[in-house]
């Protein structure tokens, strides 16, 4: 990415003044009807779950008086574009991950997640109890858009490999498919970053045109199949400790609809992150054990390997702390992440560690 | 508790058939108005919160059209008195803590907190993506009751202690304010378990009346001033690995509502579930640092004490396994953690750990 490219879009403001002109949700028999773009194939596991439980949730307590027509990827517009689709007034809300519009603006990385950044539970600290949600509207306000979290696909694996790695010069030249700040990072450690679509990772890696992927977690990457064609499986990763996926609102949309309609979206966002985090996380555990059972080695990065992915990871960030944006967001959310962890640590991650023993 | 006593009101189903004839919820100007009686003292920090956040959800989303009217503790009825408020129609909900009603039946402990039980994001997976939800409904209904999780205390401490606890033996005698099944738990051990009201704890400490409490945790601790009469702070307990708090609304009142109101109901009472856990970690970090700077001892129980909450918690959790709605609960959500921790300890948790290494 060119570092310059998101500064000058971040300036102009031009998406949400298009945005006013354009944005008109369609009003029959005492209704709305916003339309959705989404980031995602119709149906993909666990994440298109997120996008049917936002959509349920704002039809069943509005009593059907806004409804959302949710498309999936390329049905009206491209995955990656729905960004500029809701800017331009083209669609009035999204369903994607944030990251994806990092060339907009580096700091949309923190509303989905970062290298050694937070675990789904602090994100809720962070987003809910602190200035997470401020910081997001901050940022969605440059480009007319009103986001909210709306899923949480939990910790996301460190991926597949068809070779063990067993310390960081094993990533030198390595085919790695990893997308976003996480895949820049891995470039640090010398590894070939690929970002194909996850409909294409089983072929590349049957034909040996990757080495090693990433994708989501045991439950979403099993339906892929990518246990058939790499041995081995590290379930602890960097790059994604725990991912959020976000709604956006067109701003004049939002600010045209009722009050109750604001806060149906508001609520109806936050509580789909916390249902789809259990989701995912309910759905992982068996997945994973199907998976050992299936012959899967399942592996953990040496403590060598952890000490570059956070060497590269702090460069990869640092890159960006000439954008007062992305500093600010920055320091917000490591404060945050300290402060949880300054507890969690003392508290809930003792009470686990002893019941595991205890319980044998 | 007399075990055989929640086995007969458990069988009439007297409350349901009660709450059909008598309850009726204020209506006027259009709008529907509850009345909600809670267990806690008006304002009383992190849990009257929860209280305002669901009522300002429900107002909020429902324009208005349907508003609850929360009483504190002792103003329309006293704190556990709540439930047969409710159940009889004298009040529309109540918001409390459900493992006050074990009294009625012991299942009720689950919807809260059990020893040797869930962490908060264990309760979500539970709860929301396995059969938590429902089972909870299924108990309810046997009373008249429409339940649902609405708060959440996460981890609650270990407790406070005038003089420090070595080993298991240093329990026998003590005298620990402890309430429910980790009370009892504590009484296998020989200690001599009081339940005395939050504002009297204090007093009974500087007194010598009490050797030990538990509370809260060190934001809703501190403000009790639990730091002023004892030294010692255990942060991590195994009584109340993660509290959630409820309401439960008289069911025949929830039949009657209309399905936008009833699912208002549900997802705010979900929201405020995941935003009230987020506002006590993000409340308790800064507490405990306030706490040590003061000179209050952080300490943590040895694996020996550790053992005897475990053997201790079992035989008291076992001692209603003769109820078979117990032990359908109790059997689902150890599965349930089982199965998360099984994933979660092979991702978040080694992330975690990395990322704390990595960062020093």
């Amino acid at each position: 990415m060119d570092r310059r490219s998101f500064l000058k879009t971040s300036a102009i403001g031009g998406g949400a003044a298009a945005a006013t002109s354009l944005a008109a949700p369609a009003v029959a028999q005492g209704g709305t009807t916003l339309t959705m773009v989404t980031t995602w194939p119709r149906g993909l596991a666990g994440v298109w779950d997120s996008v049917e439980r936002f959509v349920n949730n704002v039809a069943d307590m509005s009593g059907g008086t806004l409804t959302i027509d949710a498309k999936g990827a390329g049905e009206l517009v491209g995955a990656l574009e729905s960004f500029d689709a809701v800017t331009s007034g083209q669609a009035d809300i999204y369903h994607g991950a944030d990251y994806y519009w990092v060339g907009q603006h580096p700091a949309w990385a923190y509303f989905t997640a970062v290298p050694f950044g937070m675990t789904a539970p602090e994100m809720m600290v962070w987003y809910y109890a602190q200035d997470g949600m401020d910081l997001h509207h901050e940022l969605g306000e440059v480009f007319g858009i009103k986001p909210f979290i709306a899923g949480q696909t939990a910790a996301q694996g460190g991926g597949w490999f068809r070779n063990p790695v067993k310390s960081a010069d094993d990533f030198k030249g390595l085919k790695f498919r990893m997308p976003g700040l996480g895949g820049q990072a891995l470039a640090e450690l010398g590894a070939s970053v690929q970002n194909i679509p996850g409909g294409e990772i089983y072929q590349a890696l049957s034909t040996g045109a990757l080495d090693a992927t990433e994708w989501i977690g045991p439950w979403s990457d099993e339906k892929l199949g990518l246990q058939e064609v790499c041995k081995y499986y590290y379930p602890a990763g960097f790059h994604e400790p725990g991912a959020a996926l976000s709604v956006g609102v067109n701003l004049s949309v939002f600010d045209g609809l009722s009050s109750e309609h604001q806060a149906i979206i508001r609520h109806a966002a936050a509580e789909t992150h916390q249902h789809n985090y259990a989701l995912f996380i309910a759905n992982n555990g068996p997945a994973l054990k199907r998976l050992r059972d299936g012959g899967t080695q399942v592996e953990e990065f040496s403590d060598d390997i952890w000490d570059a992915f956070g060497a590269a990871s702090k460069k990869v960030l640092d890159g960006f702390m000439d954008d007062e944006i992305f500093a600010r967001t920055r320091e917000s959310m490591e404060a945050s992440m300290a402060n949880t962890a300054g507890w969690v640590s003392v508290s809930d991650a003792t009470y686990v560690r002893q019941r595991s023993r205890v319980n044998g």
